[in-house]
Parts: structure tokens; sequence; C-alpha cells
């Protein structure tokens, strides 16, 4: 653990799966055609607090849905990369975008097509229902599930490793909301 | 507890966050730009029963979504306040404008954008999984999570203490709803 | 025990709840004005099934929602009253309508607007997660939570204790539904 | 366990009830007439794998709903039947149709609809929280429930038995999707 604390300190950018990951893995299709899904408070919380303090937040996704986008731009994420078969060149072309070296990378995934990205990452992490084959291969494994906080316990992880966590408490404001 | 017993006797106004208080923190995008969110009939209950007792009962949410408003409006809610980053300045207009004073009113939050209104009132709540720094500031956590009953645990208690619960067990009619 | 199976056996109408009893007790306001809530396909297919073989199936709802009446609409519910303040009455006209006397008469409630019901007729039943007041009055408490199987539970004992249950193995075939 | 082993490496066909074993049972009716419904991403990526890699997938489903086919359609299921109250005559349809045996075909249901394919076919599969019937009746209780990931289970250890699971990590391209 010691080395995983090493490691977490080194981190830039951190690379999000959606489904299984930021949700529970459910899936809901609409009449309309669209894919929804439900997202979690305090993960979202994390991530936007990330961004407004330097680090990288991106989305590689096999996911579809013409809502899958909404979340992220309102977090504020502009790495957004979505239904992506193969996810490891997207990942490379993140990490050349940001001139960063693997070990400053950490991508969390919970299923199969997540296991390149995961190899080639300096911090590797699983949601405690991830896959059999993800949970063996993840440098961590959170206490909490997809959708279940497992990105806030990463997110608080890493910037507390770099002395970020919570300086401020005030929230983010939307703009362009109304009812 | 007998401490807190009397804390609760003297709480006039009730104030809520929405995500991960009165939801379990799920946030459903679709994909007409609306953010979509589940809560829990018997918060509900509560809150409109308190309302019909004179209890001031009031969201103040960091939360946005064309949807959010419609919950309270039918529950009766009058002070509801959305999209809110900074939320303290609005927790201080609900006191003046009932002119109370900070020991008559509870807030119950459970990040950490809640943690400046859960320090100014006389008792701050906090549901089970709250964020780790809500549940540590909180004088009272709930044994039930957000969305899972801890708006209904926290309301009785008040209404409990001052004699005001299940003093009737006819519900309301709403008005204006046709199939 | 004994007792409580010589008065299921005596059961004609049952009447439902629906929040938190045919659902968690989630609530789902849409951007259009309707509130949405997720049922249970064990629960439909026991409701659906009591109907074919004669039972009164009735809905008593304080809820409101324009597809709070689409899921009884298709299971075949004929006897369903929403938006229901005063509940009573309303049982009292089911009773009526069909000659019945209280102890052929079972409901089944989860909060307070439900006790007046609960104390009137023959068998009371509540959810293993119903408000204390409710599962202190009730002559039954599943070990099923609100729409986890607690009607699938209390139909499948009423059924049974009259010979009924499980005499086929084949399902509805609604009309009118096409792609 | 030995000869269930041998038993699932002869399954060509795999054929899956919809409600409380793609998903927890939860069905939401909207106000335009549609039931919606929440599957599991891993799930879909297993139903996904088995078709890539020959096996037949197959839905066989009491229920309705216009957006029911859309999950199917995406994971590339073209054998999918719905609004089926008499269940055998459909499943030897498809047995018929690629030209099978009983003992190629393996059927995973959850409630009594389903008990006369589970008699039928070679290995017969029910979730954790199938009805009592159904777990009674099949050959292996998952010890998953419906929508968390009974299907995965068991699609993972037929794949297995056959040295067909996991061998390549890349995901699935979907077509004709944009925001």
């Amino acid at each position: 653990m010691g080395n995983f604390k090493e490691k977490i300190a080194k981190i830039k950018a951190m690379v999000f799966d959606v489904d299984g990951v930021l949700t529970d893995g459910g899936i809901i299709p609409t009449a309309d055609g669209d894919f929804i899904r439900k997202y979690n408070a305090k993960d979202g919380y994390a991530m936007g607090y990330a961004l407004r303090n330097g680090y990288i937040v991106a989305i590689i996704t096999g996911g579809v849905g013409a809502s899958l986008r909404r979340r992220f731009d309102l977090l504020g994420v502009k790495d957004f990369h979505y239904n992506i078969a193969d996810k490891l060149p997207v990942l490379k072309g993140i990490m050349d975008k940001y001139e960063l070296e693997p070990e400053q990378m950490l991508y969390i995934g919970d299923d199969i097509p997540d296991l390149e990205c995961m190899n080639f990452v300096g911090v590797s992490v699983a949601p405690a229902d991830g896959a059999t084959e993800v949970v063996e291969a993840a440098d961590y494994v959170s206490q909490f599930n997809g959708g279940g906080g497992c990105a806030r316990d990463i997110i608080e992880q890493v910037l507390r490793s770099q002395g970020d966590w919570a300086q401020t408490t005030v929230g983010v404001q939307y703009d362009g909301f109304d009812d």
C-alpha cells in the first residue's frame, strides 16, 4: 500500500469506463431509441472537483445513446469517447495529447474490454463488482461497486495523495439552466 | 441524546439538500436534456405532513433539471432553491425571511457543498451513506441512506419531539390531476 | 398462524396501496409532468393470475401521475382508485359493490394513510419496510419489501390456502401490442 | 457438478426469459404507453460475445412494450419473441429451426410461465431470486439475481466449458449511432 500511495501521487489523468463503473451497469432502452443510465452525484462532484483542480478527467466507453454525453458535458469533461470497441488506441491518444507517461495515468474499468487499458496505465482500478478477470488484473479494487461510489473513492485518494482534496466547500454553478 | 432531543424540540424549519439526501444520489440524464431523479414516497408523506402542521420545509440544491421542481411543487414546498453553488447565503435568506434563529433550523446534507450550512444550523443531519467529511460534521447520522428514508427519519423525530407526528391518518388530495 | 391460515382462506378481495407496496416507494417525476414508478413482474404475474381465478383485485392509492393507471389496465385490474386522500370510504365502496364482509377483504399498505383500511379489513398486511405504525398494526408482515415481492408473497398464500395457486403454467397474452 | 459440466459442454443455444432474468423484474410504465426496463451491461457483453462466437442466443418473453426489442436488436439477437403466453411451442420452433436436440438447449427463467421450457431443455437455470417453483425445478440456481448477473454467470460457464470465453479483449462497435 505504501507503493500504491506513491503510485497514485504521480497521477495526472484519470480515465473512466462508464457502464459498470460510473453506473451499476444498468442500461434502460427507451421507445425513442435512447439508452439512459443512472449516475451517482458523489462521483460527479469528485469528477468536477478534480477538473477544477487541473486534473485530466476522460471517458472511454463502449456504450452508445443520445443522452450518454450529457452527464459529462455538464461536469465539464472534454475528453469524451463513446462507442469505442478498441479502447487502448484512444487511451494512447489522450496520453499523447497531454504529453503524459503511462505512470501518470489511471484507468478504472469493470469488464473484459477494459483489460488492455488497465494493463497499460500506471494505476488500474476495478469496482468491487467488476468482472472476475478485471478484479484479478487491477492494482486496486475499490470496496464500492460500480455506480456506488467507486469513482469517488479513487478520485478522493488521488487528490488526497497530492494535497488537493476538499480545499473548498463551494459547489459548481451550472450555466444555462432554466425551468 | 437527551441534549439532541432538546435541540430538535426547538426546530421550526427543516432544510434539505436533494441529491444523496432525498435520492440515493442517482441522476438520470435524458435525451431531451432533463436530469430525472427517484424520490421516496415515505419521505414525501412526511414532508407534506410537516408543511400541513406549520413547519417550514425548504430545499437548497446544487442540482439542475427541468423536472427537479415538480416533486416539491406537488408536496407544497414553496422555499425551493436550485443550481446553488454557495448554499449558506441562501440558508441565511430563509432564516431572515421567517425571522428564525440558527438553533430553530435543521439542515440535512450528504456532501462537501453542504458543510457550511451544516456548521451554521442548530441541528445538522447526514444520511448513513453521506461523504466522510459530512458524516463527521453531523450532529446526527441517520441509520437510513439517502433516498432510503433518512428524511422521513429526522422529520418523524422532530415532529414527535413537539407532539405533532401522526395526529391524522388522512393523506393529501392533489389538485388538478387527471389521466 | 393456524388462525392466520383460517383467516386468509376466507379472502375474496385483495386491495393494494401502490407506493411502497407495489413499488419500493420510488417516484420519478418527468419533465412532461408525469410521475413514473417501477413495478415488479412477479407481483404482476400473481395479480393477473388471481384475477383470472375469480378473485377481486383492487387498487386504492394516494398517488398521481398519467402513467399510474397503465400498469393496472394491462393486468386487467378494473377497481382502480387514485389520488385518494381518505381511503376507507373507497374500500367500503368496493365491499358494497361486491357484497362482501370485511373478513373477506385483505388490505396491504405501508404508511399512515393506510391505517384505517388496515384496521377495517379481515386481514391486514405490511411490507417488511413499512412505516413503524403500519408494521405494528398489521396482522401479517411480509419478509419482502415494497416492490420486492410482498404482494406476490401474500397473493400466493391466499391462493394456496384456497387451492388455487399454480394450477396452470401458461401466462397471459396481451391484446393490442405491436412494435 | 461433474455431470453439470458435461451437460453445459453440449449447449449450442441459450434461451432467455426477460423480466426477472435479464432485469430485476422491474417494469416502468411511461405516459406514452411504453414499458421500460433496466438491463445489465455485463449480461449484454456476454450475450454479444456468445453470438459472435457462434452460439444461438434467443429471447422468449411474456413481456410487452415498444422499447423491449431495442436492447436485443443492439446486441444482435435475431431470435426475439415477445408477448408469448405459451412459451414451449416457441422454444420447439427454435429447436427445429436450428436442428437441435433438447440437450443442446439451455433455458433460464424465473417464474411459473417458464416451467414448461425449463422441464424440456437439457439445462434449466434459475436466478437466485426466482419463484419458489422455478428454483426447485432448475438444474442450476445462479448465486446472482435477475438483472444482477445471472445471465453473465451461466453464459461464462457454458463458454468456458467449450473453451470459448475471453479469447479477445476487444468489444463491439455499434453501427449507426450518432449524437
